[in-house]
């Protein structure tokens, strides 16, 4: 068994209405010193020993990220 | 200017019917061997220099996590 990361976040160009909710409203609770938040996905996998990168990365490409809108990282940990 | 990630995950007691509607669905799709799957959320913060680790955390705590059902974890990157 290994455990996996797959982080999904919004793409650089991609408007990120939660992460720019986030930004507008920290200063109004007395955070101050935060210029950008981007808001994205973690998803924690518990995989087989015999589930290769190749599998991982068809599994984040084609399920867990929309990849008109959003990049994705695997990392095993 | 850093870079802060806020990972905010269930908690192992509470139930994510996100990641077990994953985890039912991956076997249909084709991709054997993935045990369990956790859904949460990632923030990416830009944050700047005068901003302690304290500030962080009580950002964290108060604002990005539901603290009764999720963890968090603050790390500068």
């Amino acid at each position: 068994m290994a455990r996996v990361v797959v982080d999904v976040m919004p793409k650089a160009e991609i408007l990120d209405p939660q992460g720019q909710a986030i930004v507008g409203a920290l200063p109004r609770l007395g955070f101050a010193g935060i210029s950008d938040v981007r808001q994205g996905k973690r998803f924690e996998l518990e995989v087989g020993d015999d589930v290769d990168d190749a599998t991982l990365e068809s599994i984040a490409e084609t399920f867990l990220a929309n990849t008109v809108i959003e990049e994705w990282k695997v990392t095993r940990l």
